[in-house]
């Protein structure tokens, strides 16, 4: 047991250390030979399917419906929108060869799909009456990045971008809040992380878009992570691709158009918001299974009592909607699996033994606080659906006390330098200018994470310029 | 409605054409402005995700799990096994650049995964105790293909693949075996289409595989359609890539493996199998819903009573797990709306009017049949129930008396060149050289698409060459 834990870098030591270390002893990933793509291995792939199965749920409920565009996209057709192409063109990668012959033109392996969609587009929208368009599609994109790390940053991710069109700039502006707010609500209410709902400036929207909505969330080193983005791209992309309609009064329109996603970054977001040096910690609504249960045993019969036992339990665990493994394998000892369970971050560990089986009782030990207790057998399951919801609330509080606890407000400059190294949110007023901004970030390595929407609105003066500021936003160093 | 069904050429004029026609007006998909690649679109995605949630449930009972490879395989492990290289090479799409930098070795994107997922299981499976390894991915793979036709055949296509490594060969024939009888059984009891479980003869072979199982489907043109495969692969990728284990008695020893894929060439076989003339004919087990709803009204009073009656039916439908669609848009009338669906293949059509309202009644549609009837609105949930029953079951019984009437055995290679012609699924002696089936092909363009592994076990003599054959064999013209 001792084995397998202190071979975890602890968070204090080396806190990219230890990520990396909880993602390959967990199994959620392993490196390819790819340079900067990744495997995802069972585990964490069933976790990305939890996660994926409730988005999808809330897009279909807001109206979405899933379609699949090419993986390729002819050059001629990503270079259409200016803003676009200058944005993503430096990490394309190309195919430029299709068995032995070399292509008429070179095709990009999709870096996000606005230019192949709105092309579908101008062919599919011809009036009013078939708007909106409120499409998603989940799929691997490619963007060959310089330096990257398992899940946060990899050449090849897989993501969803929900791409739709709109008689009216209301309507898609009202689109790209609503997902933002999807993004949101997932993010707190599965995920349990808590995050901060705002508009990025310009210098970090989306290349093409006329505003990018985020949600913006803290790392345990203090370091904000960018967590899905929605985003307003008015008529540019209608413009440059002509996707036109006939509006009521028979007048030709370009259609207002949104983009919104979020990839397997959230994967990453979710080991760094909760999980310690013992290993993964997981929120029960997304855990692969959420209650381990071992057998403690000396021979054969008393393992065929216990697993007698443990097959009631089993039962109506599961009749609650518990997702749950018993592991009697015979090769391995309890305290391996202990500890392997801890690594992989199951919220509930159930161990019975021979003595549990005269006594009725079981041992039952939360991962989030490491803490066991010997109950009764008697009404275990209804205990355990309280405990993991219980569970899930507390590792939210305890991310949102942290995150709370790092949300402070600053007003000078020299105290910003000094401050924006403990990490964490610091709220300031700045002057709305791209060079200002510039500045502290080529000075303290800070960027704006967002102009937050809700919260303080209280106008001020730039921390670096003393020039008016219409509210404070939110600086932090992000991956 | 007239308008809409005339589009469709018949399938008597010209079946290929019916085949794209069906495609476009149902919308399922559209041609993109890539080569080869197609778009799905939403109706034609939601099948897909159908097919794909209801095979995804089945592998997961069988032991799998599912996980993520990357797309890019270098062209040094693509190399690895020799035939695999010779059989994949000529289709690859190569990737020389990222960005402006060219690559120092060109990546394949993958044509199937085997190599780069053996090169993970050889730093994976370092015991028996690690096996078996049963993993599956849902991914996108691209073959350079010449000629294209949207689903069979696509530069692009969304498949599934397993890739499984075990203890000994047993276990990995077993395996393949299972999953061969796992694709049979979604293909009669969920697309409801007929298909003959067999051996490739070695010249039909996967490349690198040591036996190919596929299930072999009878198209409505009379061409046979490969439905889908299941490869025992022996220990060759397991060499090629030092996959080893410690078995029980600490000998080193190579894995055996399977692999096996299904992929949206299924949709292709769906549409060939039972739809006609008129658009598609979905079985209810697939069909995006199973049940679509017209009011026909005169006034917005009429409606409103309508539509009250409608929500509860509604209501008991979906409480028996049937999905349904409501259409009263104002825009559409009733026949444009009949003819919609029709073409969309919605199994049942219900049209409550006015005098339905006085009387009681409701008119039910089928789309298999195209036949209508009057009946009461009293218990039409639980007529419906067993009505989408019996669509299912009539159009595999249609679909399974076209196979069964064009399977014929023949005796001499004169009498074949004349019988091929008509289509269908001729059984017939064959010598076992790969010489006589060359021939076969170069002078008929039959191939054998099968040794079947069920029915008549019968010797005989090869109708071409009039050596020892040890069964019949199932030759067509193929897609």
């Amino acid at each position: 047991m001792e084995n397998v834990i202190k071979e975890i870098t602890p968070r204090s030591t080396d806190f990219s250390q230890w990520y990396i270390d909880v993602i390959l002893k967990a199994e959620l990933a392993d490196y390819s030979p790819v340079r900067g793509c990744m495997v995802i291995r069972p585990y964490g792939y069933t976790l990305w399917e939890n996660m994926q199965q409730l988005l999808d749920g809330r897009f279909k409920a807001t109206g979405h419906k899933n379609a699949y565009f090419p993986l390729f996209i002819p050059e001629s057709l990503l270079q259409k929108e200016a803003e676009h192409v200058e944005g993503f063109a430096p990490e394309v990668a190309w195919v430029t060869h299709g068995g032995d012959e070399k292509l008429a033109e070179r095709l990009a392996i999709r870096p996000t799909s606005e230019t192949i969609i709105c092309n579908m587009y101008s062919k599919w929208i011809k009036s009013w009456r078939d708007l909106p368009v409120l499409i998603n599609q989940w799929c691997n994109v490619v963007r060959w990045e310089k330096s990257t790390r398992p899940f946060l940053r990899t050449a090849e991710f897989l993501w969803q971008e929900g791409h739709t069109a709109h008689a009216t700039k209301e309507e898609a502006m009202a689109e790209s809040i609503q997902m933002m707010n999807v993004y949101a609500d997932f993010a707190e209410n599965f995920m349990a992380m808590p995050v901060v709902k705002g508009v990025k400036s310009a210098s970090e929207r989306f290349a093409g878009a006329l505003e990018t909505f985020s949600i913006e969330a803290l790392m345990q080193d203090g370091k904000a992570l960018q967590a899905g983005t929605s985003h307003f791209l008015g008529q540019n992309f209608a413009k440059a691709f002509d996707v036109t309609f006939l509006d009521k009064s028979n007048q030709l329109d370009y259609v207002w158009a949104s983009s919104w996603g979020v990839s397997t970054r959230l994967m990453g977001a979710l080991i760094m918001t909760h999980s310690d040096d013992n290993g993964l910690v997981l929120p029960p609504k997304l855990a692969p299974y959420q209650v381990v249960i071992v057998p403690i045993y000396r021979n054969e019969e008393q393992l065929t009592a216990i697993s007698a036992k443990v097959d009631e339990i089993i039962k109506k665990l599961k009749s609650l909607g518990i997702s749950v493994k018993y592991d009697d394998d015979d090769n391995k000892k309890p305290g391996w699996k202990f500890a392997e369970y801890e690594l992989k971050g199951v919220p509930v560990r159930l161990a019975m033994g021979g003595r549990d089986l005269e006594n009725g009782t079981i041992e039952i030990a939360r991962r989030d606080t490491l803490t066991k207790e010997t109950i009764a057998v008697e009404g275990v399951e209804e205990y355990i659906q309280n405990l993991l919801d219980e569970i899930q609330a507390n590792i939210y509080q305890k991310a949102l006390d942290f995150q709370q606890s790092s949300m402070r407000n600053i007003d000078s400059y020299e105290e910003f330098k000094v401050e924006i190294e403990k990490g964490g949110l610091l709220l300031c007023h700045w002057d709305g200018t791209p060079e200002t901004e510039e500045q502290i970030k080529e000075e303290t390595k800070a960027t704006i994470r967002c102009i937050p929407l809700e919260g303080d609105k209280t106008p001020g003066v730039c921390m670096v310029t003393g020039k008016p500021s219409a509210q404070r936003v939110v600086f932090a160093k992000a991956y």
